[in-house]
C-alpha cells in the first residue's frame, strides 16, 4: 500500500484525480431503468398499520437508476479500488526505491477484492500475491489464478498472519480492501460517473459492508446536494455500521452467515470517519434476508441482470424499508426523486443462483 | 395485419426504413464483450478424433460480441417487430378506413410475442386482444395484463381457434409472430444496430424458430459481406431449421420439448423464402441441451447477464459445435473474426432458473 503520507486528502477532488488515473483501466458501465420497478417502488406498501396509528403506508415518488458495477471488470466495482491503489503505488518514490515494482503486492481476500488485485497487477505487469481461505468458491479461486496471481490457500481466520508472512518473505506491499484512502478514493469514482449519467439525481443508496464504496460515493457527492445512504443486511449483526451510526460507536466486531456474504465484513475506520464523523451519509439502513432475496429476484426478472445477493440490499431498502420510504415521501414529496442504487456486483455462481431462488 | 399489398418488399433499405420507424420506441441495447469468453471460444475443443483423423481440433480466432436484446423493452427482440407491425398499421388507409384504430389488434402467443403486441398496443392507444394457453407462465400472463390488454386464456392447441373467433367478433387484425413481412423487417432491425455498434463485424449467429428474428438480420446484412447463422436446438426435432435447410424442402410439423422453449416452433414460409431460397443464411447448426445449458451458465457467471436458454444457443454454437468452428478457421484464419451473437431474450423466471441450474 502506498504510504499514508503519499495519499491524497479525503476530499471529491482527490475522487475526481482518482477518476481520471484510472478511467482508461474500467468500464464505464452502464445506467439501466426500469418502467416497472418504478412503479413497484412508487406504489404504497401493503402494510398493517398500528390501530392507534395516524396515517397509512407512506407514498414516495421513484424514478431508479441502477448503476451496474455487475459489469464492471472482474464484475465488481472493486477494480476500480484496486487499479487506483496499484497506480498509485506506481507513482510512490518509496515504493520503486525499495524494488516494489519487482517485488509486487500483496492482498487477502475471499472474493472480488482477489480478483480485483490480481487483474491490476498483470496488467502493470506486477508480482501479486493473493491470500484467500479454502472455503472460496472455485470459481473465484480459478479467476485469480487466470490472471496470473500466486495464489495460497488458507484456514478461515489464518489470512492476515498468511498474508504478513508472505510480505515478510517477499517485500511485496499490502493492498487492504476498504480501508486506506488510495482504494476508498478509487471506489469514489463510481459516484461522479453516476453524477454524469443520471440527469437530476437527488440521492445514491450504497450496498455496505468494511464500506469503502460507501464512503467513496459519499465523497464524490460531498457539496453537491445528492444524499448518500448505506445498505446492509441485518442477519446475525451484519448492520454493525447502522448500529455505529445510531450509537456513535464504531463497531468492530462482527460474525454473521447473511446470504449477502459480500457484505458481512466491519466498517473500516477511514470509512467510518467519512461517513459517521463527517456525516456524509444521511443513515444506515438494514434488510432482512427474504428482503434481500426478493429484490434479488426482481433485479434477475426485471432487469436481466445477474447480481450478487450484496448487490441487492440497496433495491430492498427502496422498495420495503418504510422507514427510508418515509423519508423519501417527505424530503421529495410529490415530485419524486431521481435515486441511483449502485448494482455492485455479480459474481454469484450458477450452483448458487440456483440454491438462492429454489 | 396490414395487407400483403401494402407491405415493403424483403430488402436490406426496407430494413432501414423499419427502423427509423420504430426506433424512437425501442432501446438501441447495448453490445458486451468479455475476454475470458474470447479466449475460451478461441481455445481448440479437448475432443477424441478418430485414430485416422488428420487434423486434431479446429482452431479458430473469435473476437465475440454480444447483443443484449435481453434488454429489450419486454425482454426480448419481440418489441421490435411488434411495433413496426403496428405503426405500419397506423399507416394503412384500409385498417384506418374500416375503423382499425377503434377495433385493435390480436396476437397468439405463450411468450414475448404477446408482451410485445400488447406493449406496442398500449402505447398507440389501440385495443389490445391477447390469446395465451393456460400454460403460460404466470410471469407472462401478468405482463400482459399489466399493459392493459384483454387476455383470454386458452387449452394448448387451441390458440389460432380462438383468436379467429375474437377476429370474427370484434373486427380487430391479426399481428402474426413471424411470418409476415412487417414483423420481419422489424426485428431485422438488430442487425443494422450491431453493424454499426460492432467494428469489423464478419458474421452473426442468430436463434432461430420461426425465423421472423433470423431472416430479418440476414436481410439487414444483404450485400454487407456479413455472414448470417441460423441456431437452434437439436432436441425431438427442434432443429427442422437445420434439417430442412439441409434437404431443401421446408419442414412444416415440430413437436418438440427442448428446454430453449422460446425454440420450438417451425421456420414460416417468408422466413424460409429468405434464408434458404435466397441463400441469405450461409448455414444452420443444432444444439444439445447439455450444449445449451452449458452456454446459458457462461452468460450467467460470465456476461452477469440473465437470457432465457434460447438465447444461448448461438453461444452454444460458436463454443461447441465443430463444424462451424472449422468453418471459421479456414474463412477467417489466424486473424480471425468479429462475431455478433444476439442475446435474443431474457424472460425466463426465478423459479425457472432455480430447476435449469439445479
Amino acid at each position: 500500500m502506498a504510504d499514508l503520507s503519499t495519499c491524497a486528502p479525503l476530499t471529491r477532488q482527490s475522487v475526481i484525480e482518482a477518476h481520471e488515473l484510472i478511467k482508461s483501466k474500467i468500464h464505464l458501465t452502464p445506467v439501466l431503468a426500469s418502467t416497472y420497478l418504478n412503479q413497484l417502488a412508487s406504489t404504497p406498501r401493503e402494510i398493517s398499520t398500528g390501530s392507534d396509528s395516524n396515517r397509512g403506508p407512506a407514498k414516495p415518488v421513484f424514478r431508479l437508476w441502477f448503476k451496474c458495477e455487475n459489469l464492471q471488470r472482474i464484475g465488481a466495482f472493486k477494480a476500480r479500488g484496486a487499479f487506483h491503489a496499484v497506480e498509485k503505488l506506481k507513482k510512490d518514490p518509496t515504493f520503486i526505491e525499495q524494488g516494489g515494482l519487482s517485488k509486487g503486492v500483496v492482498c487477502f481476500s475471499a472474493g472480488n477484492h482477489a480478483q480485483a488485485v490480481a487483474l491490476a497487477a498483470r496488467e502493470s505487469n506486477l508480482p501479486a500475491y493473493i491470500v484467500m481461505p479454502e472455503t472460496s468458491s472455485p470459481t473465484k479461486i480459478k479467476s485469480v489464478e487466470g490472471y496470473g496471481a500466486a495464489l495460497t490457500l488458507c484456514g478461515r481466520f489464518q489470512r492476515e498472519a498468511v498474508a504478513a508472512r508472505i510480505i515478510e518473505k517477499t517485500g511485496a506491499r499490502l493492498i487492504p480492501p476498504y480501508d486506506h484512502p488510495d482504494v476508498i478514493l478509487g471506489q469514489g469514482s463510481v459516484g461522479l460517473e453516476m453524477q454524469s449519467q443520471i440527469p437530476k439525481l437527488g440521492a445514491i443508496v450504497v450496498p455496505s459492508s468494511g464500506g469503502g464504496l460507501l464512503s467513496g460515493t459519499a465523497l464524490s457527492c460531498e457539496g453537491t446536494g445528492i444524499h448518500v445512504y448505506g445498505a446492509e443486511p441485518e442477519f446475525e449483526g451484519a448492520d454493525d455500521g447502522r448500529r455505529g451510526f445510531l450509537s456513535g460507536q464504531r463497531i468492530t466486531h462482527v460474525a454473521s452467515n447473511s446470504i449477502a456474504d459480500g457484505l458481512i465484513g466491519k466498517l473500516g475506520e477511514y470509512p467510518w470517519g467519512i461517513i459517521y464523523e463527517r456525516k456524509l451519509v444521511s443513515m444506515m439502513y438494514a434488510m432482512s434476508e427474504e428482503e434481500i432475496l426478493a429484490a434479488m429476484k426482481l433485479i434477475f426478472e426485471r432487469l436481466k441482470l445477474v447480481v450478487e445477493p450484496a448487490a441487492a440490499v440497496p433495491l430492498a431498502v427502496v422498495l420495503y424499508n418504510e422507514e427510508f420510504r418515509e423519508m423519501v415521501e417527505s424530503t421529495a414529496g410529490e415530485e419524486g426523486w431521481d435515486v441511483g442504487i449502485i448494482l455492485s456486483g455479480g459474481n454469484v455462481g450458477a450452483e448458487r443462483i440456483s440454491e438462492l431462488f429454489a
